[in-house]
């Protein structure tokens, strides 16, 4: 059938079968669906971004079609997704994947659901997700892999998309992460206990808290014993075994070992376990190794690991509580987890 | 301003400002945007599913809008949301965020985004989560999480919706797996080789392909060798470090301990390992231990683990390229992945 002048002026409530949705005026008038929000809310909310113009042809259609708001205001919020994107660097890191498992769970329970996408820490990619997420209309996003210096959030800032960090704070920004500072005093005072003095860190990557707040809260803690650490005995690392590995392999090229090493992460823990092992020594005798997190495995390694427990689930669930506090309008504040050490196998009395 | 029975006569063209999409033909004819573009859809594409009422009436909105179809077909495919569901038991296994990582890569570089979600295994909640992807407009869903019987894959068969299994095959549907018969094989021959005779099985959840497969290749192996492995000898499982040590615990407390024990799971060969060493003795000597997907963290144990590398990355990026395939709606078969046996320091000669 072909579209004739008689027939085009069939007036569109002729037609009309379906409810007239926000979304139908939107597309009549050619505008976003939140416009159309904005300039059809009741008179509480004001009208703010919408020319003249535009806000009465909304409200010409609005009226042609029929469209009555709801008044318990159920319409307006037709725009909201329910839909939560989480950034983290990799899903196969273990502690991201649990505390994503947090979100999830504390999503579903609110009614929400949650699009997880990998940033692999890579700065391009990182924007290129973020604006997948964008695209894909979420209400919030919840990033477990935001830099110290918050430059990865400036796009949300400015599109006011509400967020929350996890895992890893920037000054300014609502997050909630572990008491990382005071969880690597925790491990730097039990080996100052077990009479370690020339001990080495496995730093994790230096543009994030996690990294900073666990290596300077351990080089205070012995600075302040009397013991500085010195440079050359903390080197930077991915947050994974192979990181950890190389790390170790770096610290541990010249002179003297340490006897005790620090790495910030279980997993980069056990690439110190895999290159204290390659040297014939035994971890926990002849070089202590701690690591931080407390990832299940960490109990049951053949010389169980001392770490320091971060609660991940729960950090997850209330990174989420705090994104729906700010999807909700309230004023929030940054959380920090209490961490606790866990004194095991693999770290031992300092070798005389 | 309200609604007048003079403006609402105006003509729908009258008010239009944005372009006519098929949604907002669905919209004001009250159906699903799937009906409508398959009724305007070319002549090649046969009207199915309407009734001749809904057709009709589609077409004189269409008519009325000034609606005219892409003749590259461009518009009909409005409806394709070039988002792919993925459904996995734990994103907190590592195993699956490596193969989810594989997905997410290849569909990337296809255009595709993915969504994934935990369905922990659990029936009612797989029912949600899939339900929920479905909601979402996925185009095709990869399920990590199938059991073997096929029982959870009813609903998306009923609704046509494309999908692909990876990590757990289910026969009769297409599936990017490891050879995990040959798997298990690999480690028979191996601990038969080392002169074990009196071996135990961490066997895994026994719903799954995984589980039933390696468990089943290595104790063909064995029976053929001469050495059928009795059946309290053979204990199902988590695939994580709580379940290997569990089941490893009612292995180990009757009677002598076996020599040696595959699980078919690096995770839960780490719990196998927690249970020997808190019995005084040690893994690779006293008791040999041999897992299962050759993790990054199996090399680096203070015991290195002897295990079977699946491709897990490659799985995944194949498991999407056979998604595609389905979308593109060509012929696909199912793919088996080659394993390879990694032999460390975990397995050793029988202790006489």
């Amino acid at each position: 059938m072909e579209a004739s002048e008689e027939r085009a002026a069939t007036p569109a409530r002729g037609v009309r079968r379906g409810p007239v949705t926000l979304r139908t005026i939107a597309e009549l008038a050619g505008v976003h669906v939140t416009t159309v929000s904005r300039v059809l809310a009741p008179p509480a909310q004001a009208v703010r971004t919408s020319s003249p113009e535009t806000a009465q042809r909304i409200r010409e259609i609005a009226a042609e079609l029929g469209y009555r708001a709801d008044p318990h205001g159920r319409a307006l919020r037709t725009n909201r997704s329910r839909l939560v994107g989480v950034l983290v660097p990799r899903l196969a890191d273990l502690v991201l994947a649990t505390i994503y498992e947090g979100i999830e769970d504390a999503a579903g329970r609110s009614g929400y659901s949650t699009f997880v996408t990998n940033s692999q820490d890579d700065v391009e990619r990182r924007a290129d997700r973020t604006d997948m997420l964008l695209a894909r209309r979420v209400d919030g996003v919840i990033l477990g892999d935001a830099p110290v210096d918050g430059s990865s959030l400036t796009r949300l800032v400015e599109r006011g998309t509400p967020y929350v960090l996890v895992s890893r704070r920037s000054p300014g920004h609502p997050s909630v992460t572990c008491d990382d500072v005071t969880g690597g005093r925790l491990v730097a005072e039990h080996l100052l206990e077990l009479g370690h003095r020339d001990v080495a860190v496995v730093a994790g990557e230096p543009y994030t808290s996690t990294g900073l707040d666990r290596t300077g809260g351990f080089l205070a803690a012995f600075a302040a014993a009397g013991f500085p650490v010195p440079a050359h005995r903390v080197r930077t690392s991915g947050f994974d075994v192979p990181g950890g590995r190389a790390a170790a392999e770096l610290l541990f090229a010249h002179g003297t070992l340490p006897t005790a090493v620090f790495a910030v992460n279980d997993f980069a823990a056990i690439g110190v376990m895999g290159a204290v092992r390659d040297r014939g020594l035994t971890v926990g005798r002849d070089v202590s190794v701690a690591g931080f997190n407390d990832v299940p495995l960490a109990a049951e390694l053949p010389v169980a690991l001392t770490t320091v427990r971060s609660p991940m689930h729960e950090m997850g669930r209330r990174g989420f509580a705090l994104l729906l506090a700010r999807l909700e309008g309230r004023e929030v504040s940054s959380e920090l987890l209490t961490p606790q050490l866990l004194a095991r196998a693999s770290t031992g009395p300092a070798p005389r």
